[in-house]
This record gives C-alpha cells, structure tokens and sequence, in this order.
C-alpha cells in the first residue's frame, strides 16, 4: 500500500501481547483481532480456542485485520504461550485477594509501555467469555488488570474489554515521561519459561523432602511459594543463580544420586 | 436484587443520551447496549434502524442490558430523536473541515459531564456501521467526536466506539475539578427543537426573500448559516428573543400579510 509522504505512518506492534485463554466463539476472537490493530497492537495468542482454528467467523468480524489472525500464535497449554513473555498482566472482573498489583486499563496501559520500553515482553491475559481465568491462572500473572464498571451490571464483553486496553495503550505513545517502573536490567528479564524451570525444580526438590504436606493443601503452598518469586520479577541471571542454589542445597541429599534437572 | 449495605450502587443515568443513527445490525445495537450500562449509561435512542424492532438479536447479544433495550426510544426522523437534546455531539472517523471542536473521547467524556452537571441534556451521536453519518447530520451537531485511531486501520466497531466512550465517562463520574464549561444558564438551554424551529422560521423568511441563490448552493448556504448559532450554544430565551426579531424584521413585509409562525 502506498501512502503519501504526509500520511501518518500505519502502527503493529507485537508487544504487549494480548493472550486470549479458552476464547468460545469465533466471532469474539476477531473483534479482538479489529479493535487491537484499530490501536496498533498487532501480536495474538489463542491458547485452547474451543472451535476449529483459523475460524472463518473470526476472519469475517476482523473487518479487515486480517493479517493479526493469520499471524496469531495458537498454542494449547498457556505455559506455551507465555513461554517467551517476561511480564504477565492477567484481566479479571472479580477483584480476588492475591498479594498482586491491581490495574485499572490506562494504569494497566501505561505500566506495560514503559515496560515495552524497557526491553520486556509483556502479556495480557484474557479469560473465556463465560467464566474468566481461574485462579490458578490469574496466581501466575505479575499484575492483576480491571475495568471500573458498573457494579450493577458488570459483565464486559471480550472485544470491549480488549479495546479498552488497546485505546489506553494507544493514548500512551504519546506520553515522553513515563516513570521508570522497569529499569532496563543490566541482565535481562527472566522469560516464563525460565520461571516455569525454576518452580518446577524447587517443587520438585522440596517434593521429595516432604514439603508438601498434607496433600490437600499442595496447591495453596506451590502458589504461597510462587508469589513472592513472581513479585520480585526475576531477571534470567537470577533465576539461573536460584537454580544453581537449589542444587547446592539438594546435592547427595539423602545419600541418593539423582540426575541434574535440564538446564 | 438486594444487596448488602457496602455493596456500591448500580449505575443508570440518562444522559448523556447515545443516538444510533440507521443502525444496521440488531446485534450491534445489543452490544452497545450493553457497554453503556457497562458504565452506567442507560438513555438509548434509535434513529431509523435497518430491522425490524424490538429486534431479538440485540436482546441476545446485551447480555442481560435488557432494561436499556426496552426502554430505548425509537425515531424515524433524527429531528425527533434530538427534539429535547440541548448539545449534540457527533461521532465520525473521519475529519471533516467544519466549524466546530474537535475532541477524542476522554475530551468528549468530560465536556458531556460538565454538560449534564450544568443541566444540560447532551447526546452522542453514532452512524451506521459502514458508512458512519451524513454531512448533514454532522453539520448540526455543536462538536465532534473522533478516535485516535492507528492510521493503519481506523475502521472501528459501533460497540467498542460507544465502549470507549462510556468508560472514559465513567472515568469523569470521579472527576471534582470538572471546568465550568457549561455555565449554569439564567435561561435553560434551547432544546434541538428550538433551533429547528429558529432556523425553519429564518430560512422561510429568507426564502421569501429570494436569500438562497442559487438552488444549487442552499445546502451550503443553509449550513453557513447555522453554524455560528449552533457555535453560540443559544439559550431557550435567546432562541424565542432571534425569532422575535425575524419577525419584527419581515412584518408587513412585500405587503403580504402571512401567517405567524408556530410559537
């Protein structure tokens, strides 16, 4: 497409990503699509959409923002997704008590340029239509994003919510003096697959000395034990380091030889 | 619904009032619907929709905003649906060169609610889905409405542009420090239907005299006519007191006798 010299220049920017989780219907998944390249957010990722991709009812909605489906990164397990993102902001209607940053959209908006600025790539999730994220989910984002609705009448739908985002974001290009949240590391950011290997270490060191315990409480521990980790936003050299830590602290643990975890 | 005490009030105010001009799809209607309520916005008006009404695609699609779609009103002539508006806002990606402010959303957002503080009734409004409104129905509105959107692609939805407008209000329900850019008047503000009829009356006096010439330019003329009044933002009385001077102007004028003018 040409363009006249004094055309303002079209945007597509692959960070933040917006990461739809279990997205239910088609149409939805391209009114995401529409209303992020409407702001210049171009980068998509499907985690477990429930009907067949690529969804023609997603391409007829888009109205034209083709090339952000063709180009959306399908994935089926969320770890996948995120595995290459360094910052996860999780959007959520219902408020839940986690020890969490919480967000409205232009906050939201704001926090995920400067960290774009600083070298991150940062993640917005969104939840099935229906239900949202679950909990599980929402515990392994770094901030918590909501909208302040109507309390009598709050369910937003998806490509709204998105848009909000995307308007917010886009109001930010414009902003020069934005704080300095992220410090661009002299190491940089761990990714969450780096995260992922960490906690999948120490969980299973501390697995075989019995930390977990009783069984029915595994899960409120493994994410008590996440949280402070998450909050301290680790740069890679760091959670390379705590890795090297759990296997000092573990090696001829018990007198039995056990193979290193994969690096 | 009961709710407990600490629980935040729902939110329904009917003003400033969103106008859907020749909406085409009953879904579309529906989801904007339902992002007005979103954030508190419950004074609908629908100007010569394309089907049938109550249209039972827009009922699914609200998501329980159904009390907004019940109550919207229904006009087949945009003076009627404007005739108790007091300032009117239009919505248009595309800049037009005409007279009037230009503001995004979050600007609009926050003239309407000073709007609505100093007693006004505004009203935004919104075009069809493809071809957005007519210069006609531009040229009446006192202020514009636009999006910033990504050069790229500014093809926005009809839901996520009222959306986008409904939060940024919502966002000016916290504001305290609204500027008093709507002066609570000594005098109501004029109703659309007290310019109609100032401008219906002048027009017809000055047809009488031969003002429009020629044809092909009454349009134009017309509309550079009513510009500055509608700039001026009259005041009921100031309306009653410019048609009292048309007609102290045209009496016995051409020593026709001719018949008043409706009051």
């Amino acid at each position: 497409m040409t363009r006249a010299p004094d055309m303002p220049a079209p945007i597509e920017e692959d960070w933040p990503a917006i990461v739809l989780v279990r997205p239910q219907m088609g149409e939805n998944i391209g009114a995401v699509a529409r209303a992020m390249l409407n702001f210049g957010l171009a980068g998509l990722r499907l985690v477990e959409p429930r009907d067949v991709w690529p969804n023609p009812k997603a391409f007829a909605v888009a109205s034209g923002a083709d090339r952000v489906l063709e180009r959306a990164r399908l994935e089926w397990r969320l770890d996948d997704a995120l595995a290459d993102v360094t910052f996860v902001a999780a959007a959520t209607a219902r408020p839940r008590r986690m020890e969490k940053p919480v967000w409205g959209p232009r906050e939201a908006a704001r926090r995920l340029r400067a960290a774009v600025a600083a070298g991150e790539r940062p993640a917005l999730l969104f939840g099935p239509e229906a239900a949202g994220l679950e909990n599980e989910e929402i515990a392994r984002a770094d901030a918590i994003v909501t909208y302040p609705v109507n309390p009598g009448f709050p369910s937003i739908n998806l490509a709204n919510a998105a848009a909000l985002f995307a308007f917010a974001y886009g109001e930010t290009r414009q902003e020069t003096d934005l704080p300095a949240w992220f410090a661009a590391a002299p190491s940089p950011p761990a990714s969450q697959a780096d995260l992922d290997g960490l906690f999948q270490h120490l969980e299973e060191e501390l697995d075989r000395g019995r930390f977990f315990h009783p069984p029915d409480k595994t899960a409120l521990m493994r994410h008590n034990l996440r949280a402070p980790f998450l909050r301290a936003h680790l740069t890679k050299q760091e959670a390379q380091t705590l890795r090297g830590v759990i296997k000092a602290l573990t090696i001829g643990r018990g007198g039995r030889k056990r193979e290193d975890p994969p690096a």
